[in-house]
């Protein structure tokens, strides 16, 4: 099983952050919107604003964009969720840091490159490895965090692995339906599922304040 | 907002049944393994073991058999989930039988097939309106049932649109991770997902009497 990687400082994209970033975040909204296998390097081009002799200045071909993409997006996890989660030596306290980060991400960023991380298939299998290998340590963290958390009772009565899925499955699947600006606002929207997630998979007793309160009323 | 959808037989895929479903389930499966995009309808008639033309007897090509499968996956949730829910006037035990029944499907059944249901942008408009029309249809039975357990005092303090997405979410990324080969039951997985699930959402005095008595532990 790999070990927690190392974390790194917040990616600089390609070297050319801004540019770089917003030609990801435009690339995965096409991607989603097209299906990949349909997405050209000519629509990427065209949606970035960008020639195509441009668009080759910064990304080799598809493929790699998309594994460009794919690192973006665990480097932001690891940079604004599993660094913060770190410093929480509570176990409670770090899982807490983690659904309200990795939430908050997802509401707040570009829900089209959460969808483009579960196009495994089109990666070639060196860069494959890479993404999998990624995804299981923070799979890890969540995991030994509950772990953690049934040491000390306070975890349900259910399988880490299997409460540790739940969690992710929650979570990524906001990058599916929240619309920001919808009838519901990103703070109601974290709030909520704060509430849902921890609760899930702690007992009552460890419940936040806010729950207490609405128990008791 | 569309009504509750009809409820219809199960479905004879095709009039042609079990080889009908045969295929839809290799054909989610290569589709999953290769990507929507990447894989012919001759990788599709190999692993189903018919020639070329044999498959064309079944299906006109390759967007028609997307949907057939989306159809067969729909028609599942109704006969399976949605029917038996609806029995239950209770909204608390019909919130019960639907997480149990779609659980239960998920982890039994073909998780390529519940994959490929996010496969939204390779239909025509035509046909996505038809599965977009029946997904929405199951969200809001989801939600009016979360509706009623907050009139009757029992869910937490959430909005129900948010509870009802995190409980798909939970539910639909079992397909993403689940192995029946695995270390971990159908059976216990159920049984954690049925606690994770009815906790999520429901205040602690309307848990289980699984969770009332890992509670007192």
């Amino acid at each position: 099983m790999p070990r927690l990687i190392k974390l790194k400082e917040p990616m600089p994209a390609m070297g050319k952050s801004k540019r770089g970033s917003n030609i990801y975040r435009v690339a995965a909204e096409i991607m989603c919107h097209k299906g990949f296998g349909a997405t050209s390097m000519n629509d990427i081009a065209e949606a970035a604003g960008l020639t195509k002799a441009g668009i080759y200045h910064y990304i080799r071909g598809k493929e790699d964009l998309l594994f460009e993409i794919m690192k973006y997006a665990m480097d932001n996890v690891e940079h604004d969720v599993i660094a913060p989660a770190m410093e929480a030596e509570d176990a409670e306290e770090r899982l807490r840091t983690i659904v309200e980060r990795h939430t908050r991400s997802v509401i707040e960023g570009v829900g089209a490159i959460t969808i483009v991380l579960d196009e495994m298939t089109a990666l070639t299998p060196a860069h494959r490895r890479v993404i999998t290998a990624r995804k299981r340590a923070y799979f890890d963290f969540i995991r030994q965090t509950l772990q953690q958390l049934a040491v000390e009772g306070k975890l349900r009565s259910v399988n880490p692995t299997t409460a540790a899925f739940s969690l992710l499955g929650m979570i990524l699947w906001i990058s599916r339906w929240y619309r920001r600006d919808g009838k519901i606002t990103p703070q109601d929207a974290l709030n909520d599922y704060l509430e849902l997630a921890m609760n899930a998979v702690l007992k009552e007793s460890r419940v936040s304040k806010r729950s207490q309160r609405s128990a008791q009323a």
